[in-house]
């Protein structure tokens, strides 16, 4: 058996648990490398994947004896089996924040369980940590990050339209990596006001000033990073925005390190930006992982601590409506007395 | 108020609900257009749509006095607002299918509701007969598929990689509609014997079978259609298993109307497939809309009936593991006394 099944054999020891069903799809990749639609089991004896038809031959593929993990086509279960598959567990786990209301139901009643337990994110607290592969995987995703933003500056010529930029990305990525980690955003002019700007066929033109957030995948782990940037010359409007947007997210890079607060550190951020009347109106940083949004949270709203091999991000912003915005985002690595960027593109004034 | 959010508060009256969640964002974009990240809350008196600040200019503008929605910044929400959405509440709804358990247990502390109620897909269900202007916006994404199909067939050359044929659908949807639907399907050779296979550097060659799955989006609204065909010659080999496909798939289509039962039909194929030694791996088809699989679903355990008005796809499908697949869908709009296919690729035998 693979050592993340392991893992999970050992906590639903110290958790009196003799049955869990994972259904978050995430989970099941992380366990198992399966990457297919269906449920995992691990009752008293055996691990099982559930799946249909269509992903039967690919699970197959995936999967060693070394493994542990017995198949079954959905179509082939029948009542009984179900309701054998818990027989004489107490305590079966099962994951409330994934799991709708009514399949919590529907679970009850197909597996005729006893008591069917919330499982606290046990999953999901464990991908905070990562290991050397899952490092390896996240670092690589970020050098080709970097590599693709080094092309899109050559790239970019006024005239060309926020989509078009964003398409060339989209292509580099599926080239040199699985593709984008989440939807691309080039945005310019006032655009970049809007956090969570779409790409529009609004044209480049001299004097903008150009968001982009991006990032990939490898093995199914992703990057995540922004730049604002500037076309022939840094507007004079912008300079105290892009200086204090930098000043902290040199010093929250700073501040990173096994231990320190979550909300401490947006705290301290919030505080430095209402100093200068402005907000900090979303979250300074989330893991990143096998999702391109996962646990740990850095925001006023989280209060727990980063731990040595968490990656996160660290991505203050600030947004002015009908203007402008900047945003600087790295991908980092906490380590036990400080991080490590995994993002080594340059964060002073770029001008292409 | 929109006629779609007035048919909304006329259900909740005859259904005893003075409040309704709505969580679902697909829901939410059909009742009031809004495509952003929140909640929608209908109150005795307010409909009131919560956000956060990333969305909350891209709202604004959607929305016009007429919508009759209040929009909250999710931060400017007190402990008290939420408690008071609901007071005097008897029965609020929500959304069982949608909200994960830890949701529902949150929603009860948060609002302080008395009697969270499950709503059983009221929404989905008025959501699978469409009106005038959802079955132009979907006939218009077929007409498009069409159109590139059309394109694809020419742009097909021995030598290029499945990857490579899927990126000009893609590229196609993006610059004709808004994007695929789903992600394109290109499967050729015995890589076609996957019904959900992911397009590979697999190069195309003489004698080949292709199966291209494929959709885009107008205004939001899918398409959906696959079809098998043939590089240079039709394969002898795939002559009858194509043969049997198209049969049931053009028998569906006549068994199509108002009234129709799914699982009956369903059954039709089912039967004529194991009269030849052959099985029905998926679905006979599924509803289309806002989602590209959307209820009624067309399968063995749907025992439900088609009504007027219903999208739905009509997609037989036989596989044979390490062999080859052989696929037809069509995008279908039922009628009262048949159906009318807003698909219209030629589906006898395709050879380029």
């Amino acid at each position: 058996m693979n050592s993340k099944l392991q893992w999970l054999r050992n906590t639903m020891n110290s958790l009196d648990l003799q049955g869990i069903i994972i259904s978050n799809p995430v989970n099941i990749k992380y366990l198992t490398n399966i990457d297919a639609e269906g449920i995992l089991l691990l009752t008293r004896k055996d691990n099982i994947f559930i799946t249909d038809a269509r992903y039967i031959e690919h699970v197959h593929s995936i999967l060693t004896l070394y493994d542990e993990i017995i198949v079954y086509d959905l179509k082939d279960i029948s009542k009984d089996d179900y309701e054998n598959f818990f027989l004489f567990c107490e305590n079966v786990g099962f994951e409330e924040y994934y799991v709708t209301y009514a399949d919590y139901k529907e679970m009850i009643r197909k597996y005729k369980i006893n008591n069917l337990v919330e499982t606290e994110h046990i999953i999901e607290k464990q991908r905070m940590i990562k290991d050397k592969d899952e490092i390896s995987n996240i670092a690589k995703a970020c050098n080709i990050t970097d590599d693709c933003f080094k092309h899109i500056l050559n790239y970019i010529k006024p005239g060309m339209t926020e989509k078009q930029i964003a398409k060339e990305i989209d292509e580099y990525y599926n080239i040199n990596a699985e593709g984008v980690s989440f939807d691309t955003i080039v945005a310019s002019g006032e655009n970049t006001s809007k956090p969570h700007a779409i790409p529009t066929d609004r044209k480049i033109k001299e004097k903008d000033i150009i968001t982009i957030d991006m990032g990939c995948k490898v093995n199914g782990y992703c990057s995540d990073m922004t730049r604002t940037f500037f076309v022939g010359e840094v507007l004079e409007e912008v300079k105290e925005v892009y200086d204090l947007v930098l000043k902290n997210q040199l010093q929250t890079q700073e501040d990173f390190k096994d231990g320190a607060n979550t909300r401490l550190l947006t705290k301290m951020v919030e505080n430095d930006f209402k100093l200068h009347n402005y907000d900090l109106v979303h979250s300074l940083g989330h893991g990143v992982g096998l999702e391109i949004h996962e646990a740990p949270y850095i925001s006023y709203k989280s209060d727990t601590q980063l731990k040595e091999n968490m990656v996160v991000t660290n991505e203050p912003g600030i947004y002015i409506p009908g203007k402008f915005g900047v945003r600087i985002e790295d991908t980092v690595q906490i380590t036990k007395f400080g991080s490590v960027s995994l993002t080594n593109s340059k964060k002073d004034y770029i001008v292409i």
